[in-house]
């Protein structure tokens, strides 16, 4: 099954799409925020018949929390390693022929994990030679992911809370009032990635009676705690994977924190094109479709 | 200044008010939720007058938030090494001869960190024998304060924001729908304080995998994420300190908890009666009072 497609990144808060032509390059995209939370129950149908409208009328392939048990219909797990045949065979279609929801990746055993959209880019980044075999890739956001790719295989991989995290003390918690501040990869965010060990709950209340005592200006304390927070992910990572060089797939403000987090606790980061890897995993996975 | 005093553990959520007679002895003591957030402006002196009409009509101190800039009125902080003496020179009178409030401790230079209410207890327990001098004190809560007295002064502390970080990921969390279980001292609870290492932010996110891979059932949930708070605020302070004997001034719900994870991590815990901790660090500063 070859020739034109759209390819749905399609998550929980967010949607991509992608219109992608015969020879695999990316002819259109556009972001909403169409995600599985705002669809109305039974809605997917004409949802996908509105993305057809605006990105052309093409067969469609889904990604992500679309085919969770709350999404358009349920993708079960494949487990790792898969590769990208391996999620292309285990894909569900919706509509014969036209539209087919892919499945995510889990990884079962003492230290589980699920993951759902992400595999796409990630196998697709190595699929295009992005990166290289074995590398360490590290998907930042509210669920960072860090996987690694093996013979174009997903082998492992883990996922941290950072973002999620780092959102629940801005928005919920004591520390509300200070987080306000723009979070910019600079001193303060140096400052929180070394102070990022295996204390961090004792480091988060740090940025309390550190403005309480005027030993920081409320202003930098956004950049401290993200800081901690990514310094924390980057950190055990970086302990577990002997500290190899790690390939960022992010936006350039994201992109720019863990780049330099990974870069102050002794890694070397490369930033890879996110949306490129998306279309080219998708391209691979279409292309296998039976 | 001797005699039968009230004194009031005031709280930013909760107070606890003792009437405490010429011998120290607690005559009486009731808790209840009228702590600062829960004063009206202007309020306070109609509330202890209340105070005084339920426990006794004497002279009043009062430690805890009611001494900070959103309290009655602000008693700035004490720095360390602070003794009951440091603390009862400094009180603020705000009814003389009447009503005094008592001013919290801070930890100025490097690793700021403050702490008001606590330090009654802390230096109460050192004060009456209960802990011998030098000891590492543990006092779990919303905001976890680890504190060593030596010679009769609070020598340094750590404050973790443990119990609120539990809060906030079981109210507003990805997790909030797993962690209405009971938590409890079992199995699950050790799990988590054994995978606590510096990996929390992934170990977090594991508990949502666990659940989606059928591998821990959800009643267990809250427990094991207690376990993973618990236990990486015990390592840190264990690593520090060498693995020393901890003494607990908790409830005996959370003690059960810390001394569970204290025993789990290689140390020695041993529980104090926090209540009595308190009126004794209270009877000894009323009696410095000039």
């Amino acid at each position: 099954m070859k020739g034109a497609f759209l390819a749905v990144d399609w998550g929980t808060t967010n949607r991509r799409t992608y219109r992608i032509g015969a020879d695999g390059t990316v002819e259109k995209t556009a972001r909403d925020d169409r995600g599985v939370l705002a669809m109305p129950p039974g809605g997917y149908e004409a949802e996908a018949g509105q993305l057809r409208e605006a990105f052309g009328d093409l067969p469609m392939l889904c990604a992500g929390m679309v085919g969770s048990n709350r999404g358009w219909a349920e993708a079960p797990y494949v487990p790792c390693p898969a590769a990208l045949g391996d999620i292309a065979r285990e894909a569900v279609w919706v509509e014969p022929g036209r539209t087919a929801i892919l499945p995510g990746v889990s990884r079962p055993g003492e230290r589980s994990d699920t993951m759902r959209g992400e595999e796409v880019q990630l196998l697709g980044a190595a699929a295009s030679g992005a990166v290289p075999d074995g590398a360490l890739l590290c998907q930042p956001g509210t669920h960072c992911k860090w996987a690694r790719v093996e013979d174009g295989r997903l082998a492992g991989f883990v996922t941290a809370m950072t973002g999620e995290m780092f959102a629940l003390l801005k928005e919920h918690s004591l520390l509300s009032a200070q987080l306000n501040g723009a979070v910019e990869a600079g001193r303060a965010f140096r400052e929180g990635v070394a102070d990022s060990g295996g204390d961090l709950l004792a480091r988060l209340f740090g940025v309390r009676a550190a403005g309480l005592l005027g030993q920081r200006a409320d202003a930098d304390a956004a950049s401290y705690t993200s800081g901690l927070m990514i310094g924390s992910d980057v950190r055990a990572r970086l302990t577990e994977s002997g500290g190899a060089e790690v390939f960022v797939l992010a936006d350039a403000e994201l992109g720019a924190l863990y780049r330099t987090a990974i870069a102050a606790l002794g890694g070397k980061a490369s930033l890879v094109d996110s949306q490129a890897a998306f279309a080219a995993g998708a391209t691979a996975i279409w292309n296998e479709l039976a």
